[in-house]
C-alpha cells in the first residue's frame, strides 16, 4: 500500500503520517519526488485500518497495491480450477447446464422436469425450496419438502443438485439432500451465511450481488474460501442498472476479467438476468462464446402455471432447440458437451 | 390488476388470458377499447401467478393497480406513525439524532463518546457489535461484548440504543442489552433476518439497501410488520450509482417520497452515504430542511484510529458545532430538539 | 393511450379528465371496472401533451399503448434492414468488421492500419478525424486532414470508411470524404446533430448513449430516419453503470431485445465498452455469438504510442489472431466472413 | 503522476517504461519500495498520451496527481466567483431563483408567468425557445420567437432571462435577444457547443450530464472557460440511476463536493430532477440548506395545458407559497433574499 501525499503537504504533514505508521509496528518507505512525496508501507498491513490515513492532512489518496482477497485471487493460484459436483465437474474442458425450474412446486412436476433436461444434455438440477421474494405474500417454496424432492428427482436421473440456502437453517437441511448449495444475489454479502456455507465443505455457487462490484464479489468468495471450503463457483447474473428493457443487465465481460482476476469457475444465468425467455437463448450462446464454464437456465414444464419465474422459463421443447444449438459453439471453443 | 392485450391480439388470444383466469378462481372484467381491450381481474390475487400472464400469446403487459405493500402503505394507514425507543420516540415534531461509533471498540471509548454525543443533543446512541465488512480480514466487531458496553454506555447516558445486528444469533443477543435492532443495507433482502426481527417485536431501522428500489425497501418493511411489529422506522443511507465522488450518492429525494407512500418515520445517514466527514453538515442540514424525522451520525473520539470508517466519522468538535447549526433548521420544520 | 384513474378518483375526477381530452378534439373510451376506471383516447395523440394528464386528481397513471418511434419500429417494418456502405453491405448474412484507429493520426499510420485490417478481413475502415475528448486540452484530431487520409486509404484498400461526426461542419466537411457518417455516444440526444446527419441520406452509425435506454436510442435514430434518411445502423458501446472493472458495461442483452423492436442492423463496439484489449475478443466472439451484425474494433499499429484509447487497441497480429477466431462463428450463425 | 509498476516487474519492464518517458522529453523520477518500484513523471504531460503507458509489461496502474482541469479547479483560483447576468449576480450572498415555463409557448403566457415569479420574488425568468425532446413528434419549441418573447419578458419586469440553446445557430440568435446561455444536460459532452458558448462570452449556465461524473462536468466547465470566458454557473439537475420513483435521482451531495472542488456558483434544479411538483419544495428547502447559490425552478400558469413538462411544474400560487417558506432558509444561511 502507497499512500500519495498532496503536492502542498508539508514535512510535518509527512512526519505525522509516517510516525502514525510506525507508531503501528510497520515501517515506512519514502520517496520525495518532484511533485509530491510518496509513503510507501512495509510489513503487515492487517494491523492498522489503512482508510483512516485518508483524513491526515496533506494525505491526497491511498492506493493499494495488492487486492484485498487471496484465496480466490488468480495471482496465488494460477491454475483454473475445477469443483466436483455429485459425479459431474464444474470447470475447464466442460460446459455444464444447470437446468430446471426457479421454484420446486410438486414431486410429480421437478421429476418430470428433471427427465425432461436431463435428456436435452443438462448434467445438474436446479429448482428452489426456499425462495427469497420481494414481497412477504408471494409463494415462499415448499422448504425442505422441496429438498427431498430434488433428492429423488436426482437419484433418478443421475442428475447433480443444487438449491439455493437462505439461512443457517435453510443449510443444515440443504447438505442432507443437494449436492451443491446456491447464495443468492441478495444475499452476497450476508457475510454470516457465507461462513456458515463455508464451514459446510460443500460446493457452492456464489450468484453475484445486484449491485455488486467484481471485487466484491470475489471478497465475498473468500468469506467462503477462508472457512476452509475451497468449492466456489461464480454465478453472473445480470446487474441492476437504469435500463428497464431487460428485467438486469446481463454483464458478460465479467467473464473475461474474472478469467483474470481468478482461478474459480465462472457460470452465466441467462433467465434472471434477462427475465424473458424470448432473450435467453441469444445470451446462452454469448456466454458459451465467451468462455463461461456453464450455464444456469430456468425451465418450465408450463411457464404459463410456474409459481415463479414464469416469463423467463424456457419449455422443454424451447430448452431442447437451445442445447442443440449450443453443441457447435462448445465444439469451437473446446468444452465437452454430451447431448 | 389489469391486462392490456396487444392491439392485434385475437378473440382467441383474449378467451385464452379470461379462462387462466377464471380457472383461478377470479373474475374477469372484459373492455374492449377501438385500439386495445383491457382485461381487469377481480378477486384475491394472490390466488395465482400473475406474472406469468405476461407469457400468454397477445398480452402486451400487466399493471399492478394496488402496491404489494399494505402495511407499510399510507393509503391504508394515513396518519404518519411514531415509534417509540426507550424514553424517546422517533417521529412528528422530533428530532431524533443518534449518534455514535461505527464500530464500538472498547467499553471506555463508548462511554466517551456516549457522553459527548448525549451533550450535543443527540439522543439515542448508535454503535455497530457486530460489522458486515467487505472482506473477511477486516475487523468484524466485538460481538456480544460490543452489545454490553452499549447497554452500560446507555443506562450511564440515558440515551436509548441501537446496534445492527446480522444473524439470528445476533437478534438473539441484541435483544437483551439494546433498545432498537437495525437491519443493515446489504441485508435488506434477507427476508429470514426481516421475519426474526419481526418476532422480536422491537423497533427496527430498516436501512435501504445499497440498490433497492423504494418500492422493494416498502415490501423489506412489509416482511418486519407482517410478523405483528409496527415499529420500523426506515434509514436512507445512500445508494450506488456510477459517481464516485462520494461512497455513494445520497438519495435525498426518497424523503418526500416516502412521505407520500408511506407512514412510517425517516432517518437520513449522512455518514454512510458521502463517505466523508467534509460532506455530513450540508447532507445533514439538507436532510433537517426536507423533512427527515431525524439523523444517523458517525461520531468518534479520534477518527484517525478508528477501527472503521473513520474518514467519515466527526470529531467531538465537529459534532457539536453541526448540531449547533441544525437547532434553527428544526424551529423552521417545526421539529423539537434540545441542546 | 389509456388512464387509469386511481381507485378512489370520483365522477367529477374522471369527468374533468375526459372533457380535458374531448376539448382538445380527440374521443374518450370510458370502462368502468370493478377495481378502477379506465379511460381510453382514441385520434391522433399528438395534438395534446398527454403526460400533463398524470397531475390531474384521481389519475393514478398513464400507459402508453403504442411506442413513439414508428419508422425504427419494426412492427412497421417486419423484415430486417440491410444498409449498403460502399460495396458492402451492413444487415443479414454478413458480419461487418470496421476496423482501424481510435484517432487519424497520420496518413502514414492510417495506409498501413487499413492495409493491415484489410488483410484480416475487415470490410471498413474506421478513424477518427473529429475527437470528442472529456478534457480541452487532450488530442483534439486531425480535422478535415483526418477525414482526407480516410479517402486515401479507402480508396487504396477498397474498405468503405466511418467517420465520427460532432457539428455541422463536421458534416459538411465528411459527406466528402467517407462512406459513412458516425454519431458518437456522448451526442446521441444532439438533436440538431441527428436531423442534419438525416438530411444528408447517407448511412449514419449511432452509439447508443452512456446512459441512454434502448428506447431513447430509437427515437434517437427516429430522428435521422424522419429526415427521409433509412440508412441508419445502431451500435451498441456499453453503458454506464458502477462497475469500474471495465471501462463501460458492454449490454449485450441490447442485441436480442432490438432484434425484436426494430428492422436496423446492429454493430457491437467490444473496444470502448470493455476499454482493454485483454477483453476485446472474448466480447468480439459473443457479439457474434447473440447474431450481431457486425463489430466495430480499434486497431492499432503500436497502441502504445496511440494517441487516443491506446490501452483498448489490438495489434495488428491480435486482431489476426481474433479475426481468424471469428471464423467458425461466422459459420455456426450463418454470416458470411472472408478472410 | 506516477506510475505503479507490478510487484513482479522485471527491471527491463522498469527500464522499458522509463525510457518511453524520457524519449518523449520528460524526466522520470524512480522510487524502489520494498513492495513495488513506482515511476513518477516529471515536465510537461501534455506532450504524451499517458494512458497508453497502462499497457506496457508490468505495469500495475496510473495515478494521476493532478487534475485536468485547472481553470474552473478551487486550488488555483481559491476565493467563490460571481457571475453577473443583467442586474443580478449569482453567488455567495445571494439566492439565484430562476422560475419560468419549460417552454416558451407565447407572449401573453411567458408575460403572465414573468409578472407572477418576479412578484414572488425571483430575480431571473427561464423559458424554453428550442426543447431537446426525446421524440422528434413532439413539440420542438417557438425558436425564434420565443427568444423575442423572452426579452420582452425580462424588459417589462426587470427580470434577468437565461434559454436553452442546442446548436451554434440558436446560440446566434439567442446572444441577441437573452442575458443567459444554458447547455442541457444532453449536451453537457457536445464539446463543439461548449466551445461556440465560450466564445460568446456571456454567462454559461452549464446543467450537469445525465450520467455524468463530477469530473467530467468540470472538464466540461474547462472548455467553456478556456475559450476566454470564465462566466460559467453549474446546475445539478439529477443523474440516471435504477431508481424510477423520481424521473431522475437530484444528487444534492454535488453540492458540497463542488464547493470544494471548484470556485463556480452551483444551482440546483428541483424540477427536472424530481418530475413532479409534490417533490419540488421539499427539495428546493434541501438545496437552500446545503448552501446552493439559487434554484431553478419550473412555474406554470396552468400546468395542465403546459406543452411540457407539465407534471413538474408548479402554478403560481405554490409556487409563490415556496418562496415564502424558502425566506426563513436564507436568512439561516446568510444569503439575501428579497421577496
Amino acid at each position: 500500500m502507497i499512500i500519495i501525499m498532496k503536492p502542498d503537504a508539508t514535512s510535518s504533514n509527512i512526519e505525522r503520517v509516517a510516525n502514525y505508521i510506525t507508531d503501528n509496528g510497520l515501517q515506512v518507505h519514502l520517496s520525495k519526488g518532484t511533485e509530491v512525496t510518496i509513503i510507501g508501507i512495509v510489513g503487515d498491513k492487517s494491523r492498522l485500518s489503512t482508510e483512516n490515513i485518508s483524513i491526515f492532512e496533506g494525505v491526497d489518496r491511498i492506493v493499494p497495491v495488492t487486492e484485498s482477497y487471496k484465496l480466490s485471487n488468480r495471482k496465488f493460484h494460477p491454475e483454473p480450477t475445477s469443483v466436483k459436483v455429485g459425479c459431474t465437474s464444474i470447470g475447464p474442458g466442460n460446459l455444464t447446464i444447470m437446468a430446471g425450474p426457479c421454484a420446486v412446486e410438486s414431486n410429480d412436476q421437478l421429476m418430470l422436469i428433471a427427465k425432461a433436461v436431463k435428456a436435452s444434455g443438462a448434467t445438474m438440477l436446479r429448482g428452489g425450496a426456499y425462495k427469497p421474494r420481494t414481497s412477504p405474500y408471494s409463494f415462499q417454496g415448499l422448504e425442505q419438502d422441496g429438498l427431498k424432492y430434488m433428492q429423488e428427482a436426482g437419484e433418478a436421473t443421475g442428475l447433480a443438485t443444487i438449491c439455493e440456502v437462505v439461512s443457517q437453517e435453510a443449510i443444515e437441511a440443504a447438505v442432507k439432500y443437494v449436492d451443491m448449495l446456491q447464495i443468492g444475489a441478495r444475499n452476497m454479502q450476508n457475510f454470516y451465511l457465507l461462513k456458515e456455507a463455508g464451514k459446510t465443505g460443500m460446493p457452492v455457487l456464489l450468484k453475484r450481488g445486484l449491485c455488486a462490484t467484481i471485487e466484491e464479489w470475489l471478497n465475498a468468495a473468500e468469506y467462503i474460501i477462508a472457512e476452509g471450503n475451497p468449492n466456489v463457483v461464480l454465478c453472473e447474473r445480470g446487474i441492476r442498472t437504469y435500463e428497464t428493457a431487460t428485467r438486469n443487465t446481463l454483464d458478460l465481460s465479467a467473464v473475461p476479467v474474472l478469467r483474470e482476476k481468478t482461478h474459480l469457475p465462472i457460470i452465466v444465468d441467462p433467465s434472471h438476468s434477462t427475465g424473458s425467455y424470448r432473450y435467453v437463448p441469444a445470451m446462452a450462446k454469448a456466454a458459451v462464446a465467451c468462455d463461461a464454464d456453464g450455464l444456469m437456465i430456468e425451465v418450465h414444464n408450463n411457464p404459463a402455471c410456474a409459481l415463479s419465474d414464469g416469463p423467463q422459463s424456457l419449455n422443454f421443447e424451447k430448452f431442447d432447440r437451445l442445447t442443440s444449438q449450443l453443441a457447435p459453439f462448445c465444439q469451437i471453443v473446446g468444452r465437452s458437451f454430451q447431448k
